[in-house]
């Protein structure tokens, strides 16, 4: 493994479990029992690191965001899809507790974390129009922009959410229970199917939160 | 006026204006064209200042949901009492910006900030009770959990999310917008009337915006 792969890793696990802000590159240096100046051989303090984290987050959002065109033919594929970016989001949470502060403390970030959030945006357009040609979901098209908000938000606060709240619940929990809320957003556009397709992924969510 | 009271009233205006991570109590006291000194008089430190606003906010957010018990009694009741919730944060958005991140720096706000969280929670239940008691709206009890977080999360998240999207509107518009995203929710249990509501609503939003 390449030391500079090392030092992303650790930072990252660093960054996630006590937060990024309180962190320096000493205590990087520490975490991988490395002496500052060859840490600072690889990278030139902080942010550095903080940008190639976000170099890496990019390029999994993009694989996993780019790949939603035309894929998500079904409820559990939307289901399935919607996971797969909670997680991805979950490995780089630390970006994610403090959004607002974060943008603020690194400028640099800002603009590129609003790319994230149009990609993001722009899959839950495709995603709801796939559904919507399917005929799984009927949507009012004045409602079409309001639910696309509300889905983003959730995508984006979910963490920020439950650190207010101090719910304290596990990741894995934490990423089931925000699938489903995701989720029951389409319900009501569901029409008749609706009732069915609730319970299905009430179990759905039961049966993957005891496993 | 006190000065106790123009130290809160200035101090609440840079917060709002600068970000409150970057002021100092020296900031604060040049702000309102006194020394230091007669500032440390009134207020030890910034963090006392911040608590009073707290009390402040916490005792309007306390009179504008305790108020709510009963009174809603229709979609037009519910689109003011939205309106004054969010003009009452957006008056203390500092708060608001950066939630996570004030409750790390404040630890002693973020048990105060729940009871808030709490407040809105309980107001938003009593509410949807009102509108169902009433055959407003129709709502799937195994839908009734979620819809609170999502409209909770929308009373929590909106200046984040608009900070984060960078859109740049003013104040009266982006409360407006909320409130519109707010009841809207709501539109998918209306049942037959849900599409007249939903015209009504858009066509209020319009006329409050062109105000």
């Amino acid at each position: 493994m390449k030391t500079r792969d090392r030092i992303l890793d650790v930072s990252l696990d660093l960054f996630n479990s006590e937060g990024e802000a309180k962190q320096t590159a000493v205590d990087i240096a520490n975490a991988l029992d490395m002496s500052p100046g060859n840490l600072y051989y690889h990278f030139k303090g902080k942010e550095p690191i903080i940008e190639a984290l976000f170099d890496r987050f990019e390029e999994e959002m993009q694989i996993i965001l780019g790949g939603s065109h035309g894929a998500v033919t079904s409820i559990e594929d939307n289901w399935v899809f919607v996971y797969i970016v909670l997680e991805e989001i979950y490995d780089f949470r630390f970006f994610y507790r403090n959004v607002g502060d974060m943008m603020e403390r690194y400028p640099a970030l800002a603009s590129r974390f609003r790319k994230v959030l149009a990609m993001k945006r722009q899959a839950i357009e495709n995603v709801i129009s796939q559904l919507e040609k399917r005929d799984l979901i009927e949507l009012d098209r004045r409602l079409r922009a309001p639910l696309v908000q509300q889905m983003l938000s959730t995508l984006t606060f979910w963490l920020s959410h439950d650190l207010i709240e101090g719910s304290d619940r596990d990741g894995p929990t934490l990423i089931h229970d925000t699938v489903l809320q995701f989720m029951l957003l389409a319900v009501p556009y569901m029409g008749d199917a609706g009732d069915e397709a609730l319970g299905g992924m009430l179990e759905r969510h039961r049966a993957l939160s005891d496993a």
